[in-house]
C-alpha cells in the first residue's frame, strides 16, 4: 500500500474529539499519523513524573482503527521545565545571545543534560509501546537543526575543540589546515580555540566550514542516540527523522541519511516555481535513500504560517503536488498536519481538516487523494531511474558562506535549483549525487556549481568521463580542497586538466554576451582553452563554453552562468552529447517509477493551463493521470 | 478660552533669556506653557538633594504674566544618578541588550525603586507647587513608553508572572488559555514563564499578546501611582499625561483614558497625506475623550527631527494643522516646544521661537495662530458630533504583531488609515470606539481590521445592527478570542451569522480583479454566501462584497481590501445604506462644532492649491475659516 | 628611484618558495616589501617566547637581494593566546557584545594590557633588526581602527573619562557643553559618564562626537606610544602607519599625520568611477603630507575580496591607477599582498602573484609597471600644486552621524566626492585642507559640506576672502560650533557675514527646479540675500546660489545640492571668478608634478575608450604618459 496520512496532535484538542478524527481519517483513507511529535511537556509535565494514559488510549484507538502508528521521541521540544532547571543547556548564536523556552528546539545539541533528559523520556515511551499493536516506525526527534542547527556556547566550544583534537590529531595539522599563519592566527593551545562568535573582522573560512562539519555531526550523534536506543529496547522497528531536503542547508543530509532506516524527508512550497522545486526536493530525498522509496513525512494541504506571505494552495494543487512526490519515488504521502491548530504559532498552517471544517475544498481534495493512492496500492515499492546525476555536497556550500567571497551573487544553491529547472524542462529526470559518490551507470553528470571538492571527489568525476562519461560544469567549481584552501596554478585547479582549461582570473559582473547571442550572467573569467574545443566566446573573445575530450568521454565547462532559454539549449546539447534524450515539456511532468519484474508507471502531471500531451497520455489542465505499462521502456 | 501655548524649557538657556521668552509669549498670545518635563536631573542633582530655585523663579514669572503652568513631574527621564546607582532598574529588551542613560526612559516600568524614586520628585514638585497660583494642571511623566514600552528584564518577568497569576488564577487556565499543547510548552510552574525572550523558532502568540497587555499596564500602574499621589497633596487640580493618538500603538490607550481628568494627546506629521493622518489622530484623542474637548498637548510648528527625513511644513500648514485640532475637538493648541534647542537631541525639531529668531515665517505666523485663537474663544466647550463609528482595539493589533500570519501585508493600521482617509474624503466625521463600547446612536459602523474580538465585542456589533444599525466590515476581522485561538467553523467566527458568510480558506495574493471592475488588494478568500446578498465578486466567481440583512439593519462584508477610488465608491454606498450623508471633499475639509445651546462652528480648511467652497464657504487656496451659526443643523 | 612593492607574508608559505619570491620580485623591479604585519602568532606563538628564526632568514634574502624592508610591529593582530589569556581586553561594542579573536584587531583601545603587551613585542622586533641592513622604514600597527575604531567596554569607560576630564576639566564645563540640559542628563559626578552605550531613544549629540574623538585619540596614543619605542631603540629609522585615507573616516587622519614621519595610505577602488575616488584618496593623502611625496603602502593588482561584490581589474587598469597615484605625489607605489594568499579570509584579495601564477594578465602588467617606475626615479621628491583647498575635517563628518539631522539625505562624503568629482572633471587638480589650516596661497576655497566649524576654522576662511581669496560653500555648513551646537541667529551661523545670506530655516525635500533650468537635490533653504548678489534662485523665487563682495574677495554660497552637470557649470564659474583654469577632462587625466629647479612631469591618464588629447599629449584609450617639460608652467 502507499503509506498516507499526517501528524496527529490530539493532545492540542480534547478527547471527545479524538473519536471524530479517527472516524474522519477513515473516510479519507488515512493509514498512518505521526504522533507525540510535540508532546514530551505533556508526558513528562514535571521532571521525572510521567503520564502516558493519553497517548496509550491514542495509540489504541489508531490500533482499533487500523492505523499505523509513526510514533516519535518527543524530543525536539524540550518543556519549560528543562529551561528552567538548566539554563546553561540553552543554545547560544555567534554574539552570545542565549535564546529559552518558548517555541521549539531551545537545546544546545552539545549540552550533557539535554542529551541526557531527550534519552530518558525515549526510553520510557520505547519501554512503554515497544509491543503496541499500531508501533510501526519510529519518528526521532523533529527537523533535527531547524532553529538550532548552531549553537557557539562554552559547552559547543568545548566539544567543537574535541571534535577537533580528533580530526586534526595535533594543532600543528590543524594550523596547517586552517591557513593560521594568515592575520597571526596561529593556536599554541588547544584551549585557544572558539567556535566563530562575533569577530571585529572577517573570521577564518576554514574554521567556520569545520564549525559547520562538527555542528552537523553533533546533532547526528543526537540522533545516533536515540536510534540506538530504541533499536536496543525494540529491535525490528525501522527508525527515521524527518530531514527537509532541499529546503534545509545546515545539516549534512548525506552523513544523516547513511543512519536512517529509510529516508523520510519534508517539504514545503516555497518561492517561484514551487512545483520544480518540489521536484528537487523529491530526487535529493529519493537519492539520499539511495534510489530505493522514501517517506514523505511532512507537507502542506494549503497554506503555511511561516513565510511573510503564504499563499494558499490553487485547487487541485494539493493533489498535483501529493502526486509529484509519489512520482518522484516516495511511498509514503504525509501531511502536517491532521487538523489545522486552534492556537499556538502554528495556528495559521493549513491541516488535513481545517478549521472552516469537512464542507471544503481542503477536505474534499483530502478525501479524493486518499482514494487515489488506494488506486496506485501497486505503486509500493517501484523505483525512478535517472540517466543524470547532479552533485551537489553541503561542505561545498557552507564554504561559500564565508563572506569574502568574489562577489555574493554567485549563489550555489541558486544555481542548483536553476540548473534543474532548465533540465526539468526539457523533461530530465536527475538524480542528486555528493561528488564521491561511484558515478558509473550515469550517462551526464551535471556540476552546476561545486566550489569545494575534495581530492577523492576530484578524481571521481575525471574517472566517470574516463570511463565515457559526459560531465559538465558550471563556473567557481572544483577551486579550493576540502579546507577551503585555493588549489593553486589556475583555477578550476580540482579539474584543469580534466576541462581543458585554465582560468587566471575571476571578472564576476552583472552580464556578459556570448558570440552565440546568449547571456551570461554574475560571473565571467579569464579562461584559457588549453586541449579544450571553444563551443561558445564572449563577444569580447574569451571563452564561455568549451568541451575537452578525456578519455572516452568529454567535459564540458561554463565559465559564465547562462540562465533561463539559453541553459537550457546548452544543456540540451550537453544531454544531446551524452545521449540524453529530452523533450519541450511546457508544464507537463513526466516521470515514471518501475518495478524489477517490468511493471511501470509513466506520472504525467499537468501544471500548465491548458491540456498537454506527453509519452501517449494527455492530461487536462491542473489534473494528473498515471498509465500503468507492462515492460519498462525509456 | 482656547489654550494656546508649547513646552517652556527655561533650565536650557541662560535666565537672562527667560524675560525674553515670557515677554515673547505674551506677544503671541500665549497663555499656558509646559514645564519641568525634564527636569528631574536640574531639581535633584544628586540623589536627595532638591534644588527648586530656578523652577520658583520660573513659576513666579508665568504667575506675574498670566500665563498657566501645566507642571510636570519629571519622572520621563531620571537622571544619570539613577542609572549609575541602581543599574538593575535598566530595561532590557527581548535578547537580553540593556539600555542605559544617555537619552531618555531608561527605566524598567516593573522596577520598586524607580518607582520608589520618581514618586519621591514628584511629591517634593507637588508639595511645593500645589498653591503656586501659575499651577492649573498637572503634566504626569511624558509619552508613557515612548522607548521604554517593554521589557523583558528580570523584575518584568517577576511582575509579568504575577500580573499572570491574577488574570488566571490558576496555570491550567494559563495552559488552556496559552495553547500550550503546541510545541509542548505546558508550564508546570508560574515561575517557568518568562517574558518573549529571544527564542530558536516562532514564540506563544498568546504569550506575546499577554505581555504587551501586561507592559501597557505596567505603564499605567506608574501613571496610577503618580496622579494618586498628587491628587492626594494637591486635590483639585487635573491631572493628565501627554497620549501619542494615532501615532504610538504599544499602549492600551482606551485603558489609560479611564484614568485621565481630561485626555491629552501629541501629534506629529508623518507619512503620506499627513493632514489626513492628523485628523485620524485627533478623532481618536476626542472619541478618547468621550466627545469632551481634548488637550492638544505637543504638535510641531514645522519640522520634527526623529524621521529619516524631515520634511519643514510649508507656509501656512502650521495654521491648518492647528486648526484642525481645533475643529475636531480640541481645546488646547499647543507645540513642542516654545524655544528651539541649541542642542541636544532635539536641536534640529523646530520650535514656536526658531533659531533664526522673529524675523520668520514660524514666529509671524505664530502670532497669527495667537490671534485668532483668541477670536475664536467662544469655540471653547463645544463639540463634535459623529454618526459613524470605526473600531479599534489595541490588543487586536499586538496580536496581528505575531509573525505567523497569513500574510505580512495585511497591516491594520494600515487599513484603519486607509479607510478612514475614504471617509476623510467623502467628507464624513467619525469617531473611533472601542469594540464593547454601546455603540447605540451612531449610523454606520466601520470595521476595517479587528481580527481579535472578544465575545462581549462581538455581541456588541450584533446587537447594534440587530437594532437597526448598519455596519461594514473588512476581512481578517472578527477571527480570534481574546487569547488569540481561532474561532473555528468558518471564518469570521465572531460574525458569520451577523454577515451571513462563511470563509472557508484565505488566499492571500497582491490583487484580485472584481466584477463590477474594482480591484481588491493583499487579501482575498474562499467565501462562501449563506444569507447574505453578493455585491460584487472576484472575476472568478467568489463572493468579494456582501450584504447581509440582520435585525433591523445590516451587515456588509469585504473579503478583499480595494483602495483608493475603489474603496470609497463602497463606503459610500455603505453610508447611503445607513443614511449617513456624504460629499466630495475635493481636499477641503469641514468639521463642525456645537455647543448645547444650538451656537455651532463650521470649520473649513481647504488643504488643496485652489479655492475652493463647502457648507456655504469659500476658502481660499491653502487658508481656513470659521463660520458660526446659529443652530446647529447638518 | 620611485619605490615598488607590496606586503610579503612568508610566513603563509612554506621556506622554499622564499627563495622563488625574491627572484620574482627582482624580475618585477620590486625594491621594497612590507613584512612581519600580521606575524605576532608566529614571532611570539607562547605568550613571553619569541621564535626569531624565520624573520631573520627572510630579513637577510631581503638585504641580499637589495630590497629594503617596510618592518612592520606586528600589533594589529594579537595572537589567540592574547584573547584566551586577557578577555577584559577585547573590544565591545554599544550592545555590549565582545569581540573575540580569529580575525584580526581584536583588542580594546584603552586596554593597559594589550598597550604592554603590543609594545613588548615592538621592543623585541625593534631590539633584534634595528641595524639590520635591510631595515629602512617601519610599518607600524596597521590600518589603526579599520575594525575596533570604537570600544564601548569598561575599560574604554574609564579611559573616555579621562579625556573628557582633560578636555573640560569640570563637570560643569562639560555639562555646558554637551548641553545636558536637554532631556535631564545633567552629570553630578565623573562616574556618571559612559561611552555611548545602547539607550532606550536617541543620544546625546555632544557626547556621541566627543566619543569619536576620544576614540580617535585612543589609536593615536597607541601609535605614539609604539614610535617613540622604536625612535629610542632606533634612533634615525623613519616610522608611519598605513592611513586609509578618503576610505577610513573612524580616525582624525589630520592629528595622525602630525606623528607621522611620512605619510602612508592605502586605497581600493569602490564604487562608482573608482579612479575619481582614487584621485580624491590621493590628494587626501598628499595634503594630510603637507604637499611632500607620500607612500602608496597598499593598493591591489585586481579585485578585492571584502565587498559584497568585488570586480576584477580590466586590462591596463592596475597600470593607469599606480600612476595616478604617482602623479598625484606618491613616491612608493606599493600593493597588498605580493604572493595571493592560498587560504585565510582574504585569499580571493588579488596579489602580485596570482593563483595562477606568472603566465597571466596580472603579472605582465606588474613587471611593465616595474619598467615604468624605473625609467620615471627621476620623479622622486617632486611635488603637486594646487589653486584649490576643499575643507574637510573629521569631526563634522562625526557630528552629522548622530541621527536626529533634517535629513539622512545629506551625506556629507557623498557630497564631497560628488565636488571633488566634478573639479576632476574640470581638470582642476586640488589640495585637501582642515578648516584651521592657513589657507593663503589658494586662488579658491571649496567647502562641500562643513557641518561643523570651530570659531578658528570660521575665522580662516573670513580671513582668506577677506585677503582676495574666492570661496564657495554648499548648504549646512557652518552650522554648529566645535560641541555641536547651534550657531543662533539665522543659518549658517558662522558665516552668515561672509556668505551675505540669512537662512530661517532648512526646506529638505527631494529635489527643487532653479529659474536656470538647474535641478537642486536633498536640500533646500527660506534664504534672504542681506548683502549678497543672487544668481539664481529657484523657480519659487527663493535664493539658491549667491555670491557676496567681502573683502578683495568673495563668497559663493549654495541653498541646494546640483549634481552632475549642473554642479559642474556653477564650479565653472566659481573657477571663472578665481581665475582657476579649467578644462573639459573627458576622461584624460592631466597633473603635473614639478621639482624646485623647474624640471616638471605632465602626468597625462586615459581612463576612456577612445583616444584623447590634452596638455600637448595624445594618449591612446586606457593608456598613460608622462611628459617631461623642463620649466614648470601651467
Amino acid at each position: 500500500m502507499i503509506v498516507y496520512g499526517g501528524d496527529w496532535n490530539p493532545e492540542q484538542w480534547p478527547e471527545e474529539v479524538w473519536s471524530e478524527d479517527v472516524a474522519l481519517m477513515r473516510e479519507a483513507g488515512v493509514n498512518r499519523v505521526s504522533l507525540g511529535i510535540f508532546s514530551w511537556s505533556w508526558l513528562e509535565p514535571v521532571e521525572g513524573a510521567f503520564e502516558f494514559g493519553w497517548l496509550d488510549r491514542c495509540m489504541d484507538l489508531l490500533a482499533e482503527n487500523g492505523i499505523q502508528a509513526c510514533l516519535a521521541t518527543p524530543t525536539a521540544a524540550p518543556p519549560p521545565w528543562f529551561a528552567h532547571t538548566y539554563p546553561e543547556a540553552l543554545p547560544q548564536d555567534a554574539d552570545g545571545r542565549t535564546f529559552t523556552h518558548g517555541s521549539r528546539q531551545a537545546f544546545c545539541p552539545s549540552s550533557p543534560i539535554y542529551r541526557d533528559r531527550a534519552l530518558r523520556i525515549a526510553e520510557q515511551v520505547a519501554r512503554r509501546y515497544k509491543d503496541h499493536p499500531a508501533l510501526t516506525i519510529w519518528h526521532i526527534h523533529n527537523e533535527y537543526g531547524c532553529h538550532n542547527a548552531r549553537c557557539h556556547c562554552d559547552t559547543s566550544a568545548e566539544a567543537f575543540r574535541a571534535w577537533l583534537c580528533e580530526r586534526y590529531q595535533s594543532l600543528d595539522a590543524l594550523n596547517e589546515a586552517w591557513g593560521t599563519a594568515f592575520w597571526s592566527q596561529r593556536y599554541g593551545d588547544w584551549a585557544q580555540i572558539l567556535p566563530p562568535r562575533a569577530t571585529p573582522a572577517i573570521g577564518n573560512p576554514a574554521q567556520l566550514l569545520d564549525f559547520r562539519r562538527f555542528s552537523s555531526d553533533a546533532l547526528l550523534d543526537l540522533y545516533r542516540a536515540e536510534r540506538d536506543l530504541l533499536a536496543a529496547i525494540a529491535p525490528g522497528v525501522p527508525a527515521t527523522t524527518n530531514l527537509m531536503a532541499g529546503m534545509h542547508w545546515e545539516m549534512d543530509y548525506w552523513r544523516f541519511a547513511e543512519e536512517l532506516d529509510v529516508v523520510a524527508s519534508d517539504h514545503y512550497l516555497n518561492g517561484d516555481e514551487p512545483h520544480i522545486q518540489l521536484a528537487f526536493s523529491a530526487d535529493l530525498a529519493r537519492s539520499l535513500n539511495k534510489g530505493r522509496p522514501w517517506i514523505l513525512m511532512e507537507h502542506s494541504t494549503s497554506a503555511v504560517n511561516w513565510q511573510g506571505h503564504n499563499p494558499a494552495k490553487a485547487p487541485r494543487e494539493l493533489l498535483r503536488n501529493s502526486v509529484q512526490h509519489l512520482a518522484r519515488g516516495a511511498d509514503a504521502i504525509m501531511f502536517f498536519q491532521w487538523r489545522a491548530s486552534r492556537e499556538g504559532a502554528e495556528k495559521w498552517h493549513s491541516g488535513m481538516l481545517p478549521h472552516a471544517g469537512t464542507d471544503t475544498k481542503i477536505w474534499r481534495e483530502v478525501v479524493e487523494l486518499g482514494a487515489a493512492l488506494r488506486d496506485l496500492a501497486d505503486v509500493e515499492g517501484s523505483t525512478v531511474g535517472a540517466d543524470v546525476a547532479i552533485l551537489m555536497d553541503y561542505a561545498s556550500i557552507w564554504a561559500q558562506d564565508h563572506p569574502a567571497q568574489p562577489t555574493a551573487h554567485h549563489k550555489p544553491i541558486e544555481i542548483i535549483r536553476q540548473w534543474y529547472g532548465e533540465l526539468w524542462r526539457l523533461g530530465v529526470t536527475c538524480d542528486v549525487r555528493h561528488p564521491e559518490d561511484d558515478l558509473s551507470g550515469y550517462r551526464l553528470v551535471v556540476v552546476p556549481a561545486l566550489y569545494l571538492v575534495s581530492d577523492a571527489g576530484a578524481a571521481r568525476l575525471r574517472r566517470f568521463v574516463e570511463g565515457g562519461g559526459i560531465a559538465v560544469a558550471g563556473p567557481y567549481s572544483g577551486i579550493v580542497d576540502d579546507n577551503d584552501r585555493v588549489r593553486l596554478g589556475g583555477y578550476p585547479g580540482a579539474w584543469r586538466d580534466l576541462l581543458g582549461v585554465r582560468v587566471e582570473e575571476f571578472f564576476p559582473r552583472e552580464s556578459v554576451e556570448l558570440t552565440s547571442g546568449r547571456k551570461g550572467w554574475v560571473w565571467s573569467e579569464l579562461a584559457h582553452a588549453t586541449t579544450a574545443e571553444v563551443l561558445d566566446t564572449y563577444v569580447t573573445g574569451e571563452p564561455a563554453w568549451t568541451r575537452n575530450a578525456w578519455g572516452a568521454g568529454a567535459a564540458h565547462y561554463l565559465t559564465t552562468l547562462p540562465r533561463g532559454a539559453d541553459l537550457r539549449a546548452v544543456l540540451a546539447e550537453v544531454c544531446a552529447d551524452a545521449s540524453v534524450p529530452t523533450a519541450d515539456a511546457e508544464g507537463l511532468e513526466l516521470v515514471r517509477r518501475s518495478h524489477p519484474d517490468g511493471r511501470s508507471y509513466l506520472f504525467a502531471i499537468n501544471h500548465g493551463d491548458t491540456e498537454a500531451t506527453g509519452g501517449g497520455v494527455t492530461v487536462p489542465a491542473g489534473e494528473f493521470r498515471v498509465a500503468r505499462l507492462e515492460s519498462a521502456s525509456q
